[in-house]
């Protein structure tokens, strides 16, 4: 059978029982080490010209890389003449820090060396692969044969050194495949080259502890960081970096739980581009400490651009569920949360820390919108719908109309397959709930309010126009006196809400009313520039409903009943004005 | 500013010096529980219709689901319609338990208990969100009331069960937003809950603790969930389930640490979907597991059609790096990974453990292939072009031969601009080093071998045919002596290989020889169906090589000499024969 889980291994675990990573929190950022242009670069089916290594050059210092890794010069003549370039050109800034990979081989070392000929400084990184199969059956070597690769490419690496005493060099060892490795042997073959380099607090070396292939969770890779951290010769003398990669979809929680284990820098790339399932995704791992208050130590404020340049220059579209920057990552798009998120952001004041359901963090800190927060579709429910209405059209709904408008939303957005626009919805609002015209229409309205209010109303109806009048305490009493004189049927309004909608002059209201006439409740509402008119047709809008929807009743009961076919048209017609 | 971390506080973080979760080890797979009918299809811009709703039940039913939750049917028509489908239509499998959500309404939970009228089995999943944000801004309560909320919700459940006893249902609780809630609460909800629906460990319910927005690493869900099962009541009755998020890119890695904290059972998507980054991917974890050796319970084999289907259902594309499934986790472009993959591939036994460097796992195994494990680019070196060759070709070339080759395959790499395939390597290789014609061409071959070889040759030249022979210990020194013979040129032979391609009356035989001439050494090769052949066109291709080269030579030094223009042109026509 192929799929057959018995072929393999559990990768190496080391006993830690004392570990102490998992009690520690992280309070600054690392030291970042961009390898977009190396290992990124690398990983892609056409590797980048040179304006695009420009272009993600670029990105990488707007953003705040200090340690850039740009190329392996001596495997590669496009790597090479990028590093001239750059040097040529002037564009490394002076705090920046060009690296580059070598292998510990002494003609590469020295062609690499040569490529940076004249750079301020630079880090010239060199590995050799350190795992029992790597050295087996890849090198046909073994542990001593291996460490004197690691040694001999330290050696060369510092003469080279010798004869360009102008650049300020740092040096980094990597043994690949460390994850895979025996412990007691990366420790041993890196304490090997730390002897060779004798490297100082004041002038470090940066021992670089790759998860070449990530084999293991990454609370193992932690462990295996602390105990190195805890076993390595000079370790004040060492700067201990982390390169996770992500075949088993843990990059970034490994390269967390090395921070907590002591690593102090992190190679990885934008977005996590790199061979097979990618690097370390830098925005991720930035981002994450960002939302928990800690400062990164990069400017991630523009992911859009980030976005653009990565896949302008790598050729891979960005997921649309891509932690932090992704196009979906903000959009809600289920009712509850929704909901939830409307009543937060409300309440969320600026200078508070920030605590919106569903909202990890203000999504306007990175240029992204509230705009494109919700969405409305047929799983979504009242929240969304409300929260679109207030937000685009201002009208802020009493929970009992919106209780009603949401099956219509559902079912319009069902019909439609899927999403409902905010047009939409106010459409469906519009239509259903402001009903001032038919059966009857306001045509006209006068109040006189010196003393108790006096109404005065002009109605148009299938029956021709229709005069009342009524007094009251209020405007709504005085209605209700009006109305029941005209047509005869007693109501009570069980709720009243209007507000304004928009500022100043131009100001309109709405105004929503709930009734009750004979045991049942019904909704209406009004959208005018005047505050009396639109309370007054919320009002008729109410009670128009209230009849339409005895009429429906009444012929329901007809159609179920003997089947009077033409005499009940006759609402219809009457409705029809 | 805009981009200020300041804004944001660390998620919540328990106490647990003592935890033991880091020290354990993941030795089965969990009871897995799809959601991508319910939360996948909830955060869908276009939710999927019944077509694609049923497609995606039954790719779950055939990897292996147990459990599934198809939707909301409270909450939407076309949930409870799907229910109804599923259960009128008889697709339920005996040993699959469908689950459905409801939030803790007692109008929601009565229908849905409608919607699953007759259903054998089911698991009803009742919710409400308990964190501090959602219980003062969204709920406008406190943790009393919250608390009641929960109960009144375990509470209407247990009681609609009763109206439906020919249904074995099983009980799940999430308290929402478990990981931003603080634990003691948690616990306490929990066990009110629990004390409601009096489980037992014949008939357990579930405890389902959602990272509902991911705020914090992984090691410190660990510690939440090792914790909440340490201290919630009738542990033995409760299957302790988790349902991460990946807002911080840390789904993966907080399921399998909250495996080895304790929990039993996870839910997720296939491949990741779900609301904002996504649910846990269940493909990933489960492939993690089978890496590792263990039984993920859940046959993968087939991604093709998950993929398929599942982009789509959700019209979301899987992204290219996506762990163990995307199209690029297979490929190799770095040269020494190339390398090293060709070596481990040679020395990998089928019975033996997988121990293959850069692949964690076999690609057969899930129907991908070796075949599009390797592409070359300009940065891959030799080993990806010695592979491609051989595996395309079967032609076995000799280092010396490779490194000669490696500078014109980069160049012509670099050239197109990125890749470069196998057959475009294998005509470089020919182009150059099989070069039997000019300016010497062998045109016929007599061998006598009855004592020592003799070889008689017919060469065709610029000047006309020339005619040879020769006598060795073997085939190459006979040449030696006939082609010295002819045109007065000693040289030697370093290293001679050759090789069948193909078996059987088919095969054909490459054959590589490497000479050394007035101190510089040349490459040749030929295939040929004759062995014998073979042998010595490669020798004539070496030793044209060396004469071109002298050519080159020849005219370099001319050239940057007085300009003898025309003169320097004969050697060119000579060749142009």
């Amino acid at each position: 059978m192929a799929f057959d889980h018995r072929k393999y291994r559990p990768g190496p675990r080391i006993d830690l029982p004392d570990r102490r990573w998992p009690d520690q929190t992280i309070t600054q950022g690392p030291r970042w080490a961009s390898v977009d242009l190396r290992d990124g670069n690398q990983a892609l089916r056409r590797p980048m010209d040179v304006t695009h290594k420009r272009r993600l050059w670029e990105l990488l210092v707007r953003i705040g890389f200090k340690e850039i890794e740009v190329g392996f010069p001596a495997a590669s003549q496009p790597d090479y003449d990028f590093v001239r370039l750059l040097i040529e050109s002037g564009a490394i800034p002076e705090d920046v820090r060009v690296q580059v990979l070598v292998q510990a081989r002494e003609d590469l070392i020295r062609r690499t060396f040569q490529a940076l000929e004249g750079i301020p400084r630079a880090i010239v990184h060199v590995y050799n692969s350190t795992s029992p199969v790597q050295r087996e059956w890849v090198f046909g070597s073994d542990r001593a044969g291996v460490k004197t690769i690691a040694c001999h490419g330290a050696d060369w690496v510092a003469r080279a050194a010798l004869d360009y005493p102008d650049t300020d060099w740092t040096f980094q060892y990597s043994p690949e495949s460390f994850t895979a490795t025996e412990l007691d042997y990366a420790i041993e073959v890196c304490n090997a080259v730390v002897d060779i380099w004798q490297p100082t607090p004041a002038h470090r070396c940066i021992l670089n502890l790759p998860a070449t292939v990530e084999v293991a969770s990454p609370n193992i890779f932690a462990d295996q960081i602390e105990a190195f951290g805890r076993s390595i010769d000079r370790r004040e003398a060492i700067i201990l970096s982390v390169h996770p990669h992500n075949d088993r979809g843990g990059a970034v929680a490994a390269g967390e739980l090395a921070l907590l284990a002591g690593a102090e820098r992190v190679e990885g790339t934008l977005l996590g581009n790199g061979e097979r399932t990618g690097n370390l995704d830098l925005v991720t791992l930035a981002m994450n400490l960002y939302s928990q208050g800690v400062d990164p130590g990069l400017d991630l404020s523009n992911p859009e651009e980030i976005i653009a340049v990565v896949e302008d220059c790598t050729d891979i579209a960005t997921h649309p569920r891509h932690p932090w920057v992704g196009e979906l990552v903000y959009t809600a798009f289920s009712g509850s949360h929704q909901d939830a998120i409307g009543k937060c952001l409300k309440r969320q004041r600026p200078d508070a820390p920030w605590q919106v359901a569903y909202l990890p963090i203000d999504p306007s800190d990175i240029g992204r919108d509230y705009q494109a927060v919700i969405q409305v579709n047929s799983q979504s429910g009242k929240g969304g719908m409300a929260f679109l209405l207030e937000r685009e059209f201002g009208l802020n709904l009493p929970t009992w109309l919106r209780r009603e408008l949401a099956p219509l939303v559902q079912r319009a957005s069902e019909a439609a397959g899927g999403l409902i626009d905010a047009q939409s919805i106010r459409d469906l609002f519009v239509a259903e709930f402001i009903r001032d015209q038919h059966p009857v229409a306001l045509q006209g309205l006068t109040l006189r309010a010196q003393g108790p209010d006096q109404l005065e109303l002009r109605f148009g109806t299938a029956g021709g126009e229709q005069r009342a009048s009524g007094t009251g305490a209020g405007v709504i009493e005085a209605f209700s006196q009006a109305w029941t004189s005209a047509f005869g049927r007693d109501f009570a309004v069980i709720d009243y809400q209007e507000h304004a909608i928009g500022a100043g002059t131009e100001a309109e209201a709405a105004a929503y009313v709930l009734i009750e006439q004979d045991g049942t409740r019904h909704a209406g509402a009004a959208i005018d520039r005047d505050s009396l008119n639109a309370a007054i047709r919320a009002l008729v809008s109410a009670l128009n409903r209230a009849a339409l929807a005895e009429d429906e009743r009444t012929r329901t009961a007809r159609t179920s009943g003997e089947g009077h076919a033409r005499s009940q048209r006759q609402p219809d017609q009457r409705l029809a004005v």
